[in-house]
């Protein structure tokens, strides 16, 4: 069950974008398994891509089609991830796009295939042919919340929001969708997303909000500590609005855009930790008073990837000694743990590197049983920063990840 | 159940050790939960502890201590690891200390403290300083059983082995115990394990066999990727055996005595993973042919630690693509992936980074069903082979982990 996460509701249509989502019959069960995403021409696009060396055929394509040409549609399909496919996953992928390219009128490189699901699949190229024709005659503004719940996996609730802001009175619109619930660290989860704004903007700037707003969101989750073959960003911009263009990275309208595509981005990233496999609870790591980012980030990570902490927030076991032990053992220089402190919710756990004098089990256990939990450390150590989200570790875990496949 | 891992058996007496165990009250259930280890006053001592930065009060004792004297009784307790208990904690550990020197007319620094258990409560100084006398009382050459299973927490088998050895017409014997099953990661685990031989050695050259025989052993094995408080490893030689002393690392007796330690260590490394909590599988990930050993480890690690991995093979399910997602998010530079080969015992799963052509699921499955299973990646860009043991992950760790405590 989903940690605090709603059926999105109200989405916008982004003027320049058109949808359509069907089924090819590629999912184990039936169910509408392949979307396409069509992009007007005078669009600009950011992407990024997973780093892990193994990735996927269609990260491929995808980031060479983007050295070549301003891509026009996104093609994606769930149940197979075209991964650890070799040559003929590439050349699989090759073809359904050519056959895209084919239908549309369009160059092969226009085209962005996307991918999600069991690695090691031959991709089945005839189904996904069959149906193009079918996707293209569909294309429409308002079909956002059908291709978000097409590109589902062990998602158990499909992941879309909207955010509009005023930009020097023009008012500029951002719809963007997500799925991943497991294989979820920074760079990246095993996740796809997709998010398009109206706003009139320059590809330079609009590569720069990509990179901030992906540091603060998706960058900053962990379920399971496993990096996918498959992840995929894309940032679109259709600039249909009438703002004038954002040209200026120092500008006030730049910092505006970035904070509005970084909250729609946040909260997607946030729904994907929600809907973790196995969830049972929420849980914010707020490293403070650190000296730099790298070394509150390590301890935040050392936490949200111990398997002991994890457990023990399934018990909602106020066991703060697998805490400490998780960040004893973060790359941080010289810490001294004498000065490091723990809150869980508001209650004070650990003060000075032992336990607070005000401190009772009794109020430890009843924060833990919260289902939405912060847990604070500071290192007394500096002025930085860092918040990570993440799960706890509960016996659907291992049932999901023992089951998937099978 | 611990996998191929049987009750310990003739444990040889070390002449110059005398062991007792007995019950301090300390474990949550009545057992023995206390150990004295008695060191004649010739022996010489190496030792290595955790890096954790919380590290325990009995671990910054121990470290003391071994800088100002060699140490003449080790006093370990289970169920209070004493750590995360700040300057009271120091405190405790020291008024036993001094109990115990009282008692044995030596000096506080010759007594090294150890603790394993449960973190962040304070150490019962009464109930230990009572049973002193009574360990005193019992100390004895074959009482290694006792001792090691006196210091098991979660552990379900105790771990103890001996091996005997000719260095020029001299039989040298060592025997060695260990506690751990879980918080099981290089560097080292939570483990405590203390050996001890009569080999006639130097200071010198036991420190540098120490630390190669750790590297090959405690320092391979990983359960959960947690790190623990109070990890402590010693290896003592009594030097009562006549070989003429080992003073030279490169002579052949040397490396006798280095081969015969490391191969107890590794017994007793494999024995943790083997006994490891909820496992359900023991697995030897093998990576040949990559540049160094820190490439080699890297995916070596990443394959340990995935939980995606670990749940899989609680399955039975040769879920390959987990594997090469794994050793895609690995840190080798450069990885030609399209080089890379994966067999599940004697199955070749991944010939060339894709599926192997002569590879069936059924094949896999039954491989993946053994309880003892070799993965081995060749990474095909050096010589270098590196080799980790590991567990599963499964519903039991979760229910272990979970109601530890409790």
């Amino acid at each position: 069950m989903p940690v605090g996460l709603e059926h999105p509701q109200s989405l916008l249509i982004i003027e320049g974008i058109r949808l359509s989502a069907s089924s090819a019959d590629i999912y184990k069960e039936k169910r509408n398994d392949i979307a396409l995403i069509e992009i007007s021409d005078d669009g600009v696009i950011s992407a990024a891509f997973t780093k892990n060396h193994f990735c996927a055929a269609p990260v491929q394509i995808s980031k060479d089609n983007l050295n070549e040409s301003k891509p026009r549609y996104c093609l994606i399909n769930a149940g197979n991830a075209n991964a650890g496919t070799g040559e003929s996953g590439i050349q699989n992928a090759r073809i359904v796009c050519e056959t895209l390219a084919n239908l549309t009128h369009c160059s092969k490189s226009e085209i962005l295939p996307f991918s999600t699901g069991v690695i090691g699949e031959d991709l089945p190229v005839e189904k996904i042919n069959k149906v193009l024709p079918i996707l293209l005659k569909n294309l429409s503004g308002d079909h956002w919340l059908d291709v978000a719940k097409s590109i589902m996996t062990t998602d158990t609730i499909p992941k879309a929001i909207s955010g509009q802001v005023k930009i020097l009175n023009s008012t500029i619109s951002i719809t963007g969708i997500a799925k991943g619930s497991g294989m979820i660290k920074p760079n990246m989860a095993t996740m796809l997303s997709f998010l398009a704004t109206d706003a009139n903007v320059t590809k330079d700037c609009l590569d720069e909000i990509k990179d901030r707003a992906l540091k603060k969101s998706f960058n900053r989750i962990i379920v399971d500590g496993d990096t996918s073959t498959n992840d995929s960003f894309l940032l679109i911009s259709t600039c249909k609005a009438n703002n004038s263009i954002i040209n200026n990275k120092d500008s006030k309208e730049f910092k505006v855009l970035e904070n509005e595509i970084t909250k729609v981005c946040c909260n997607l990233a946030q729904a994907i930790v929600r809907d973790g496999e196995g969830v049972t609870k929420f849980i914010s790591i707020v490293v403070e008073e650190g000296k730099d980012e790298a070394e509150c980030l390590s301890v935040a990570y050392k936490i949200a990837q111990s398997p002991l902490v994890k457990t023990a927030f399934t018990a909602s076991d106020p066991n703060w000694g697998r805490i400490i032990a998780a960040i004893g053992n973060a790359n941080v220089g010289r810490l001294d743990t004498t000065k490091v402190n723990i809150h869980i919710n508001n209650v004070c756990v650990v003060d000075g590197g032992e336990r607070s004098k005000t401190y009772t089990e009794e109020e430890g256990k009843k924060a833990m049983m919260e289902d939405e939990i912060i847990l604070k450390v500071s290192l007394k150590r500096g002025a930085c920063c860092e918040e990570v989200w993440t799960t706890d570790l509960s016996h659907e875990y291992i049932k999901i990840n023992s089951e998937y496949r099978s």
